[in-house]
């Protein structure tokens, strides 16, 4: 996100985030992407991502997150249903380790619910200003335990926490 | 500010910095006030300073920026007109540090005319969820360079940006 907390500007432009590129820097994300079996999509994220032509690893499975069902892409999982539910499902099975990639809608509906252990949050140096918000007015509060935060050269910070532990242990 | 961007949670509640209080830990605040002139508070912080008996150092000239002039305080200077000229005003003399201490809307003021050189942004491990922002919608955007981002026991992250170079020129 952006230094004021933008994760899209004006328009949907993320072009801000090309400020940060630099070859052979993935910022740990291949060494992450290890760890994960599912993926959560919000459908704009979804949209970017296909645009850019990225693809997730073969084997995780992917969830896209939305009301509507007409993806046509046979490869890709989708639900509309709640997050608590399939959540529970996925935990009940071996390897249970969800990452939600970008997607506000998808991130805002798991605060909700309470429903996110684990939070990387890269601070791109830039205001933006306006734009679409990563954490959406209106939801509850939760106390967070610092991992760390890392500095990188080209200026991104990235934050990393878990759900402070009283909490953790009141949520399971 | 909370992860989420928040300097207050509802109802004006700042119990969350208590959260990051430590005994003989000032988080490099008095080796930075010893480099500060000028005070910009906005009617709401000061209110909340004057509640807690904090005092400013007696050397620096604190303004408090606010339509309402009914402060009955003379030790304190107030000010309603336009940042951009009292600022100009200040930096003609000499050691023209200005810090805007907290203050939603003094900072909004400030960004909306590009007017705020550096940043020090303290990061509470904890999601408000709701309250007052501390970077309001429709504000410019506003490229950064990272001084640095130092990382605390009690788990606030410090950050401090810079206005990235070339605007810094542009806006001088």
């Amino acid at each position: 996100m952006s230094l004021d907390g933008y994760i899209a500007g004006p328009d949907d432009d993320i072009s801000f985030l090309s400020m940060v590129e630099k070859e052979g820097e993935d910022y740990g994300y291949a060494d992450f992407m290890k760890t994960v079996d599912t993926i959560f999509l919000g459908r704009k994220t979804y949209d970017k991502i296909k645009e850019t032509g990225f693809e997730y690893p073969r084997e995780k499975e992917v969830y896209i997150i939305s009301h509507s069902t007409s993806f046509g892409d046979n490869a890709l999982k989708y639900y509309s249903g709640p997050l608590k539910i399939l959540i529970s499902n996925l935990r009940n099975r071996q390897g249970g380790n969800i990452f939600c990639d970008g997607g506000s809608d998808v991130l805002n509906q798991l605060l909700q619910d309470n429903l996110v252990d684990e939070f990387f949050i890269s601070v791109i140096p830039v205001i933006l200003g306006d734009g679409i918000r990563l954490f959406k007015a209106g939801r509850p509060a939760l106390n967070l335990q610092l991992v760390s935060a890392k500095e990188f050269d080209t200026g991104l910070v990235q934050l990393h926490y878990i759900r402070a532990e009283s909490q953790q242990q009141a949520g399971n």
